[in-house]
């Protein structure tokens, strides 16, 4: 084997662990966040405070690295697809970290307020945007397009679920104005999951056009749009 | 010239006008959204929706160009950053072109509602974070570094107007309860407009690693985070 070439195979390892590296960080940032609002652990919510940093910093190595496979070593074909797709999923996990860090300033700010108990299922949107997550980083690692499959089904349980919520805030917010503070902070708790589970949805996407070669994103709005606008 | 050359430039042309034209695009989005809640205008936010596929086309033909560039034609140096920025900056347009989308979505809402006047100037931040948009979209066209710069301290201002907004906002809940739900459409709409500034933040980010060659994506946060872990 010539040395160019396992010079390439070294570094696209390379880009795979580091990218490894930071879905672990970025999934584990998740659960503790979920964890320290359900639990009220002011520790683990810490904990994803001083995790940002890392995360950032893996960021930027994750991208150096693909961007540098693909402008020096022209690769093709398959290869060409995980160095994109790792480009993109790197980008959604950073994201997630960052949501990951909103929950858990809401989960530190919800410690210091009374506790209340509307009736907002929290531990179940949490679980389900978790396993979300796993499933997503999971099937990347085994180029299980199947699994992949499975977390876009999952997005609209996430959704519906969301607006029963915000329908039973508001009622409680209405029967119980001076808790309104707490209720926005489950609200912002419930988007933040939303958005992660939107980021979840885009790593699915990604690991499809990665496996499969098929580009997904916007499928069903693209074919809407030029049903609409005949002339673009 | 060779024939080769020739073809790079027109490909990286291509490039530039395509992204040009989805900065376009979203920059109107945003506009509308905006407009469309200041001065409840339901045909403005009726045209956000219906843009929406156009905006998502543009994103996948932007990326699939700038990835082509990049794999197939070994572009160095100055070349090399303006593809990788515009990869970045085409993702930062078309979650700002969904956060119009937001906006408009809550427009409508609102338009449905009878209307409340609690003590929110959001012509104000809207005026603030159209301003962020057009000059990260024009530091990117003029190469202006300095101008990319005062988007950054920009950044600041609607992060301060913004916590001020929600301390208002609770207190105009809580003496009204019974206009908790537009109140909630309006904290929406602020959250959303927040983003935006953020995704007109990382342009502006990416237009100073294109036009000087550093990278300043979590510089502060990086410095910190070293301090804090060091054995990170």
């Amino acid at each position: 084997m010539p040395t160019q070439l396992r010079h390439f195979d070294q570094e696209l390892e390379q880009l795979k662990s580091k990218l490894l590296a930071m879905s672990a960080l970025v999934e584990s940032a998740v659960y503790r966040s979920i964890t320290a609002v359900v639990q009220k652990d002011r520790k683990l919510a810490e904990e994803v405070l001083q995790n940002e940093a890392r995360v950032n910093r893996l960021e930027i190595e994750v991208d150096d690295q693909a961007i540098s496979l693909l402008a020096l070593q022209q690769p093709m074909a398959g290869d060409l697809r995980l160095i994109t797709s790792a480009l993109k999923i790197n980008n959604d996990l950073e994201r997630m970290g960052d949501l990951a860090v909103n929950i858990a300033q809401r989960a530190l700010a919800l410690i210091e307020e009374p506790t209340i108990q509307p009736a907002i299922d929290i531990p179940h949107i949490g679980a389900l945007v978790q396993n979300m997550v796993r499933k997503a980083l999971d099937s990347f690692v085994a180029k299980d397009a199947e699994l992949a499959q499975s977390v876009l089904s999952s997005d609209d349980a996430v959704d519906s679920l969301r607006t029963a919520f915000f329908h039973e805030l508001i009622s409680f917010m209405q029967r119980e104005p001076s808790h309104i503070p707490q209720g926005l902070n489950l609200l912002s708790i419930v988007r933040n999951l939303e958005r992660i589970a939107d980021h979840a949805t885009n790593i699915a996407e990604d690991v499809l056009y990665y496996v499969k070669g098929i580009d997904v994103r916007h499928h069903a709005e693209a074919i809407a749009g030029m049903a609409r606008e005949p002339r673009a």
